[in-house]
């Protein structure tokens, strides 16, 4: 088992990773400090692990709530049946809400915590790949509205996460495929070296090799946890971990959520970053070629959705968080491994980079 | 003018409170970070003040928000309509929401504020003398659940806070008498010589005598904030502010949400915290009717609904957020000016302030 501290001074919390550690009752009990156990999870991942996860708790008085799996959930309805069964069961401010499930759950059950009798403990399980390198870490938590994703929500730092690497056996393999986007990502923005560590492991990350997931696992959390720990609250360096973010929302916005996976958006995303980053001179056309080949090689989508217009394009992102006062902020590539937030750049180049041919790109790597 | 600050680090505020100061700009723009700004209000406020408040922010580009009025409506229903409006008038993260209106208004509008994107820049304009003393101080947000009142919000403190007294020459008498409930509240607690001053000037608070207004509201706030400066999370001290709430909350749970005023129900449940102490042995019977009296005289209720039961209120108060692993804390009175939190008293007690003769007691003042 490895251990990383996210450190935010009274709101420090550690990240365990490891094999089997769903088992382990001594992870959870130091950071329980009531009688009151609610565990939030989903009807795909309960059966799975709902059960092991209640045997590790049982000193405590433990009720479980179970919502409808996706993307399509994570709205106002859906949260409230959280807030039902904590009422209903008369669970007070000391009570501790445990997140069982992928990003989504950790998003409403975090939220949940934050918002329930104005705030109560928390602690995430993620069991999805995605979530373990991604939204477990950094205190994001909220619901979708019609009008745009995560809109409504709250920064809210868990007393500890449990990540268990056992649990991907059971992921399907384009979940696995979409959580490596956020991996590849960590590479891209801060980490030139992991990128190489990923060119050589993509293969074996794909089968499940534990030790490969373990690392890219690890590595990840603590790429993410450094930027955290600098700026815990997004106003600057916080911002390059949304690459690929500003155009994956749009997709993801136009598509209907959950139509493509948020590491698929993500992906073909992150792709719009790099031709656009190319065509400020500031990385190469190899070196955009070798993100699209790692991508491609993880399982991803490469090209945004073929009947997305460069106009269905601003308007989705003309609502997103990164918007500052009219001024669309982008994540681009100043180098491999260097990620930079900008709205200095020519508005024709965002332009022609909503209109490129994504398709050729892609089939030149076929 | 008098300018309070309260200190809370870097979420410090400051209130101002005097006369017209819905017609000073230059106390808002120091608070405005951005372009944009978000009035909430009701219907019944909006009429009265929006267009003198919207013309003090003419140098921004503002839209405003209209609720229905009242209690019934703090609930995720009419929260949604305020993420509506930002959403659909493309306000970024940098917008700054203005609540104008009582306190249910300052509760969802700081709420949403503390949601929006993650939380946005927020201002508390009250215009009834309960939000002005109570409900603009101290950081608490929410919305009511079918189960629990203000079961579910968050922390989430102002950048300011403006409060006009000549607002308070629109307010129903009904809904004056409900904010004197929280004024005598304040020296009930911790301020003694307050009382005394109630007690001279209850007339003059009724009549509208602007400056034993202005006097009222700024010892409360001064109270109000020194308590929240020591406690911001209510672990402690800040829990003697609930004087008579958890009693009240029974009140107005059982009765339903705005059938009685949040004042009225605090005013008959503090009678009850009055009783309680009195037969715990810690205050005189002379004491208790010397607050029961003011009361009185300020046009509040003293006695509890008739139709509740014991097993009524106890039925109500063991969801109360007060509750710890199932133990009844409550807010007595040590000495007059004294308030304590305490579960540390002889549950016969209790039961025998439930049912206790309050029809008599009030006679005996009437």
């Amino acid at each position: 088992m490895q251990t990383l501290k996210v450190d935010l001074g009274e709101r420090s919390y550690p990240i365990h990773i490891g094999e089997g550690l769903l088992d382990q009752p001594e992870l959870l009990a130091p950071h329980i400090a009531g009688r009151q156990v609610a565990i939030i999870s989903n009807e795909t991942v309960a059966p799975l692990y709902l059960e092991r996860l209640s045997r590790s708790l049982a000193a405590y008085s433990v009720i479980s709530v179970i919502l409808p799996d996706g993307e399509a959930h994570k709205n106002w309805e859906t949260l409230q049946l959280i807030f039902d069964g904590l009422l209903t069961a008369r669970h007070d401010r000391r009570t501790t809400v445990i997140a069982l499930g992928g990003g989504v759950i950790g998003d409403m059950a975090g939220f949940a915590a934050a918002c329930y009798q104005r705030g109560v403990d928390f602690i995430q399980v993620p069991t999805t790949l995605l979530s373990q390198v991604d939204s477990s870490v950094g205190g994001k938590t909220g619901i979708n509205h019609p009008l745009g994703k995560n809109m409504v929500g709250a920064f809210y730092q868990p007393q500890a996460v449990l990540i268990d690497t056992a649990t991907l056996n059971t992921l399907p393999p384009r979940e696995l495929s979409a959580g490596l986007a956020e991996v590849i990502k960590y590479g891209l923005i801060c980490d030139e070296p992991f990128l190489t560590w990923l060119e050589e492991h993509v293969d074996a990350l794909r089968v499940l090799d534990q030790v490969a997931l373990t690392e890219a696992i690890s590595r990840s959390c603590a790429a993410k946890a450094l930027v955290v720990n600098a700026d815990e609250r997004e106003s600057g360096v916080r911002a390059t971990l949304n690459l690929g973010h500003t155009f994956g929302h749009a997709i993801e916005t136009h598509m209907g959520y959950g139509v493509w996976l948020h590491g698929e958006a993500v992906a073909a995303g992150t792709v719009m970053a790099l031709e656009m980053s190319q065509r400020l001179g500031w990385i190469s056309a190899q070196e955009r070629d070798r993100g699209i080949r790692l991508f491609q090689r993880a399982g991803l989508p490469v090209i945004p959705p073929e009947e997305m217009t460069e106009a269905d394009f601003l308007e989705h992102m003309a609502i997103d968080k990164k918007v500052i006062d009219g001024r669309l902020r982008l994540v681009l590539l100043r180098h491999m491994g260097e990620a930079v937030v900008t709205d200095d750049y020519p508005k024709e180049i965002l332009q022609a980079t909503l209109g490129a041919d994504y398709r050729a790109l892609a089939q030149l790597k076929g």
